[in-house]
């Protein structure tokens, strides 16, 4: 089959990949309806995180072609969403609704790589969640969306505690800060703050729900925030970047007794413990644990209340993936779709 | 009137001070029934933070002598407790439950200095609380706990999410993580995990409540709290400390999902952001709103429902307050109760 793979920082490849097979009983093989390149994937890229011949990919949907024997939930020809972590979903922490911790957890970016024609999923029965039936292409892009980028948006709202009432500040508008812009006004927030600077970013956050746009970052972001929140802070800042100053633009734009949503994956960041201590906020992040949500965010998705798959702003076919990267670091696209 | 004085780390005096009076509408005078030596203490006492001839002390209990033109919530001859923070308990912040972080607060350690005969209390409405009556002697080292140690204590406890079914582990066996002790069973914590290596303090812990005693440290208590939950780490943890070991020590120590709750005040300490990240944790902490539990706890303490004037291992006259720090500083007290 063919499969990506990225030999080293801004090397990108289609190439024929093995053909995944039923290793285990709880495995299944889908073949994928399309798959996507993630922000995450521009880590090693770039060459922030190491990389060497990696397969890469761990967003998709697709259609299931064999099951394991043990297998119970979904079944051959069923349409399915999985999230980018395995998780087996009846262990204690899978049960707390931290799936992307569960015990049996594994990444599907460093172990399958999901940008690819066919995928082994382990723990099938935890991993997936059928669609109500096979969806119409237009349903496609909203239901990839759902995987990673809507999920981790979705849990970063959710993380910090948007709401009625409250007013939620946006960190990042990147695919993951759009989606928590739209998962903020779906949990019914009465003020959405997107911090961007680019007027396409700024005009897909307003789309999704955004009620005022900060240019500024930073302290002068901080700032604006605070001017818009009669000088307390953000009830509620979603961070979707990974870097220090974003981590920091997050906590001072949050009120005392707030919260942080953070998922943006933290590279070199260092927390000041007495400067976190005095603010007096919520910290709560990590990989989303987007299984927990995916149930609801495919009804969402199927009965139409939702277009997430909007942050998809340039697709590709598979074999043109090496452009969709480029794309995505240049800034030229928000996120790439990859059509099978 | 007498009162405390730190010239510099190590060199506690107990001299005369000017006597307080009405400044502001909105203040009270009080005259302390008893005041006490707290673990923050002991920073600028060891040189950790700067020190010159401070004022000295933040916990208290005492008589109204005098209230400004303003005051209505409480009057002369009321026996009162208050935070260590002032606050006005009427701003959007304070009504959010966060008084420790009221747009009007400050801190009564480095404006008035509780270990003296007499203090003024600002923006007293909202910072002081009376109880039902005058309490007789054998209750005041309770009700002075409120004030700070059990506050903060109760405060890292529901920051920690203890409650029912929940393992909560305590790292710190000084007054506040004690007080956390207490909190985490008030609030129904199945199991509880005190932290100690010393012998009358694991005693101090099993009377308020612990179920379990961890005597190890760092990575080899990480690795005690694991086995004692099987593998997962507790639901909630209490830091009472405020090192990078024991910041470290207690997000370890929680399970995915589950909840920091840190009190000690942070020195010197740096979170890695990735790790805290993958840990998925939630933290939450700061200088507790005392405030916010202070009737609570009043109502508990004069019910007898709580002890924690336990706490207090020794007591001396105020004018002995240099051995009180002493005795706390050699650990040879837990805490020290200053008479007057």
């Amino acid at each position: 089959m063919r499969g990506v793979v990225m030999y080293a920082p801004g090397d990108v490849r289609v190439e024929d990949r093995e053909d995944p097979e039923i290793i285990e009983p709880t495995d299944a093989v889908i073949r994928l309806s399309a798959t996507c390149v993630c922000g995450s994937d521009l880590w090693p890229y770039r060459g922030v995180e190491p990389v060497d011949r990696q397969v890469m990919g761990h967003e998709y949907v697709g259609v299931v072609e064999e099951v394991g024997s043990a297998v119970r939930n979904v079944g051959v020809g069923d349409f399915v969403v999985g999230s980018f972590v395995i998780s087996d979903n009846t262990c204690e922490i899978c049960r707390s609704g931290y799936q992307s911790k569960c015990v049996h957890a594994s990444f599907v970016a460093q172990s399958i790589g999901t940008q690819a024609e066919r995928a082994r999923i382990p723990h099938a029965d935890g991993t997936l969640v059928a669609t109500p039936g096979q969806p119409g292409p237009e349903l496609i892009p909203s239901l990839l969306a759902t995987s990673d980028v809507l999920g981790t948006g979705w849990f970063a709202a959710d993380a910090a505690q948007a709401g009625p009432g409250r007013t939620v500040a946006v960190v990042g508008d990147g695919a993951v800060g759009l989606m928590g812009v739209l998962a903020a006004r779906e949990l019914g927030a009465e003020r959405i703050i997107a911090m961007s600077r680019h007027a396409d970013r700024q005009d897909l956050a307003r789309f999704y729900g955004a009620t005022d746009i900060v240019a500024e970052r930073g302290e002068e972001g901080v700032e604006r925030v605070r001017e818009l929140t009669e000088g307390l802070g953000a009830h509620s800042v979603i961070e979707a970047v990974g870097t220090q100053e974003s981590m920091m633009q997050a906590v001072r734009s949050t009120r005392p007794g707030g919260y942080v949503g953070y998922v943006g994956v933290a590279h070199d960041v260092e927390l000041p413990g007495e400067e976190l201590f005095f603010s007096a906020v919520h910290l709560h992040g990590g990989p989303a644990p987007v299984r927990r949500f995916l149930p609801d965010l495919i009804r969402r998705v199927w009965d139409r209340e939702i277009d997430p798959g909007r942050v998809f702003d340039l697709s590709l076919p598979l074999d043109q993936a090496a452009e969709g990267y480029r794309a995505m670091d240049e800034r030229r696209a928000v996120k790439t779709l990859l059509t099978l």
